[in-house]
C-alpha cells in the first residue's frame, strides 16, 4: 500500500511512523511479508495467492506474481477455488478475502486473454469461460460467511464477485468499475443479476454499459459496500471486526448465511451459466478479439 | 417519551410547555393515557397493547406491562395478532402501529426465553417458535396498508418486521439493530430475505452477522425507513399523514397493497417457516441456551 | 425549456446567450425545431412525438400537440409504440427517450379519461387499459438499451415506466411523483413491482399511497435515477454519453441487456397484466369516475 499515489497528500505525513506501529502489530498486508507467510504455512502452497490460517478464520490474499494489479488468469482463479475448498473443509468459521498491494483485483488479464485466444480461439475461449464459471461457482457455493476487504480499485470480475460475498468493507482508496461494453465484454460474476438488485437498474446499467466508476463512498451509499474505512487504519479496523465475527458460533454463522443465500443459489447458478456462455461466444468471434486488441493498444499509448 | 435520556439535551428545554400543547391537541403517546384509552375502547381488552379506533384507521400501540422496553413474549405477540385480526375485519382503511414509551420494540424478551427454555426446552422451543411464526404471518397476510411510526430503538424482531409493513416513518431518535449472531440467534421476521433485498447483501449481513447499528438517517438513506422526523413533532407529523392517507378510497388502498405484495407472499411464507424452524432448533440445543445465559449475564454486569 | 419557472433564478441570466450557443451546436430540444425535424425525417410521421435518427441511435422525444405537459392518451402511447417498433427493426444500437418542453411526462391525461369514460364507461375503460398495457409491454420487450433523459417533472405513468428503461439520467429540475391513491388509481407501468425493488418497500409505498414527491437528487440517491446533471448543460451531457455508448458493439449492448432483463420479463408481463386489469375495473366503477372529477375540479380551482 505504501508509495501509492493518494488523493489526499496528508496521509503520507508520518507514514513511516504509522508503518512501524503497524509492523509491530505484526500484521501488514505487504508484499515483503508474503515470504514469511509462506514459510509459516507450509501446508498449502500457492503461487499467486497467500493463505493464512488465523484463529477462527481463514485469510486469503490475492498477491499475484504472474500478473500486474492482481489481474486474474484461469490459473490464479483455480488457486482461489482450491483455497476456498480447503477453507470449506477446515475448522475456520469464516473467510476473509483481501489483497496484497495497492489494487484489490483488476479483473481478467487482457494480455493473457489476447495471447491465448490468438493461439486457438475455439479451444481457449471454452477453457477460459469454464475457469470463470468455476471461479464464480466457488463463491456461490461457499457455505461459510465471506468478508471482503477492498484496499484499492476493484475492476471487472474483481468487482462483480463482491455481491457473492457476505460482508464488503472498503478502504477510502477503493473504487469500482465494470467497463464491460467498452471492452467488448458482457457482464460476468452474476453482476447482470446482482448489480441491478443492489444498485437499481439505472446505476447497474450505467456501470455495465457506460463503464461508470463508483467511488468507495458512492458504492457504500448505494449498497455494494457496507462500510468505508480510512486507508491508514483500514487493516486494523477489518481485523478487529473479523475477529469479533469469528467469536460467534459457527453453526449460527453458517445457518444464517444459508437462510440469506439458499433461496438465491439456483438463480445465481443459472445466471452464471448464461453469462459464461455469452463470454465464450464473444471470445470465439473475430470482433471480440479485435476489441480486446484495440483496448490493449489504447492502454499502451496512454502510458 | 418524556424523561428519556436524549443525545441532544436541548430537547428537554420547555418540554413541559410542549407537553401541554400536545395534550391540548388531545393526542399524546403516553403511558398515562392508556387508562383513558381503555375506558373508551371497552370492546377490545388487551394487557400489553393499546388499540384505538380512529376515523378511518386503527391505531395499535405496543405498551407492554409485562416486559421492559416493549419486549415481545408469545402472549404479547398473540395480542398483536388479535388486534390485527380485528382491524382486518372492521371498517378501518389502514393500520397505524406505534409504541408507548421511549423504545419502539426491543425484540424477543431474553429473560422470558431463558426462563421457559430452562423449564422444558423441547416443548417451549416449539411453542415460542410457533408464536413467532404466527406473529410474522399476521403481518405477511394483513391486507390493509400498515404504517409504522418508530419513536425509538427497534431491535431484533422489532426491527425485522418493518419491511413487512408498508410505510415506515421514524423519529430522529430511532435506531435499528438485529444482533442475531451475537445472541446465538438466526434471522427472524423474514429479515434473511427482506434485509438483503432492501439494504443490499453487504449491509444486511453486517447487521445480521456483526450487529451493525443503523441510525434513523442511515436506515432512511438505505431504504428501511422512508422518512425521518424531528422527535418533538414526530407524532403530529405522523398523524397528519396517516389521516390524509385514510382519506383515500379503501378499495384503492387495499388493491394497491395487493399489487405490491401478492407476488411476494409465497416467498415470505416459505422464508418465515425456515427461519422459525432454525430458531426452534437452536433453542432446543444446549449451546443456544448457554449463549442466551451469557448474554443476560453480560447485560446484568453492564448495569 | 426556455421561459419555464425556475427555483434558481440565476439560470435565467444570459440564457439568450446560452441558447444561441446551443443552437449553433445544432441540437436544442425545442418545440420550434420540431418542424425542421419533420422535414428531415419524412419516413416516419408522428403528431405527438418526434423521432430523430442519429448516428448509431434513435432519439424519440415526447412533444405532445394534443395534450398539455406531455400527458399521455391512447393515441400518443400508440405513437410511442410505433416508434419503438421502428427503432427495434432499424440499425440503431440504442434508443434515447426525452421530451420537448419543461415537463418530461405528466402521465395519463385526466380530462381525456373523464371525457371518454363519461361517454361509454364499459367500452372506454377496456380500450384505455389495453392501450396502457401495450405501451408498457413495448418497453418490457424492447431489446436494445433505452436511455431516458428527464428534463422536468415525471408523473404517474411517466415516472413508473422509468425502471423499464436501462439508463436514467435526470436534470436537476426533474422530480418524480406517482399520486395513484389520491387520484383513485392503482399503480401502473409495473411500478407495483419495480418501485419496491429499487426504492425499498417503505419509500415505494409512500410514493404510491401518499403521493410522496422525489427530487432528482433523492431519486438518484435511492436508485431510480443513475445520475443528475445541471439543467443548462443537461442535453450536452446526455448527448455526449449516448454517443459514447452508441460507439460500443451492437451485439454486446443487446446481449448485456438480455442478460440483465431476460430473467425479469415473465414477472413484468404478469405484473403489467394485473395492474391494467385493476385500472380497468376502477375506471368501470362510478366511484372511480367521481374521484377523477373531483381531482379535475380541485386542479381547476387551484389555478
Amino acid at each position: 500500500m505504501s508509495g501509492s499515489p493518494l488523493a489526499n497528500g496528508k496521509i503520507h505525513l508520518h507514514s513511516s511512523v504509522k508503518r512501524k506501529l503497524a509492523e509491530e502489530k505484526g500484521y501488514v498486508f505487504d508484499k515483503r511479508l508474503r515470504y514469511n507467510v509462506r514459510q509459516n504455512e507450509s501446508n498449502c502452497r500457492f503461487r499467486d495467492i497467500v493463505v493464512r490460517k488465523e484463529e477462527g478464520f481463514t485469510h486469503v490474499l490475492l498477491s499475484s506474481q504472474t500478473t500486474d494489479s492482481n489481474a486474474l488468469t484461469p490459473e490464479i482463479m483455480k488457486e482461489v477455488c482450491r483455497a476456498l475448498g480447503n477453507a470449506a473443509a477446515d475448522d475456520s468459521k469464516l473467510l476473509l478475502l483481501s489483497s496484497v498491494g495497492t489494487v484489490f483485483c483488476s479483473g481478467l488479464e487482457p494480455s493473457y486473454l489476447i495471447g491465448r485466444l490468438s493461439t486457438d480461439r475455439r479451444k481457449e475461449s471454452s477453457r477460459i469461460a469454464e475457469a470463470v464459471r468455476d471461479f464464480v461457482l466457488a463463491f456461490i457455493h461457499f457455505k461459510k460467511p465471506i468478508v471482503v476487504a477492498i484496499n484499492g480499485p476493484a475492476l471487472g470480475l474483481g468487482a462483480s464477485i463482491l455481491p457473492l460475498c457476505d460482508v464488503v468493507w472498503a478502504s477510502e482508496r477503493a473504487w469500482f468499475q465494470t467497463p464491460c461494453a467498452a471492452l467488448h465484454l458482457t457482464p460476468s460474476g452474476c453482476s447482470s443479476y446482482t448489480f441491478p438488485q443492489i444498485l437499481g437498474v439505472a446505476l447497474a446499467n450505467e456501470m455495465l454499459f457506460c463503464g461508470r466508476k463508483l467511488t468507495a463512498q458512492e458504492a457504500c451509499s448505494r449498497g455494494l459496500v457496507s462500510q468505508v474505512f480510512w486507508p491508514t487504519t483500514f487493516n486494523q479496523e477489518v481485523m478487529l471486526r473479523v475477529k469479533e465475527m469469528a467469536s460467534c458460533n459457527a453453526v449460527v454463522l453458517e445457518e444464517s448465511k444459508c437462510l440469506v443465500r439458499s433461496i438465491l443459489i439456483p438463480v445465481l447458478e443459472e445466471v452464471n451459466e448464461k453469462e459464461c456462455q455469452m463470454l465464450k461466444q464473444l471470445w470465439c468471434s473475430t470482433k471480440g478479439l479485435e476489441a480486446l486488441f484495440s483496448y490493449m493498444h489504447s492502454k499502451t499509448t496512454e502510458k
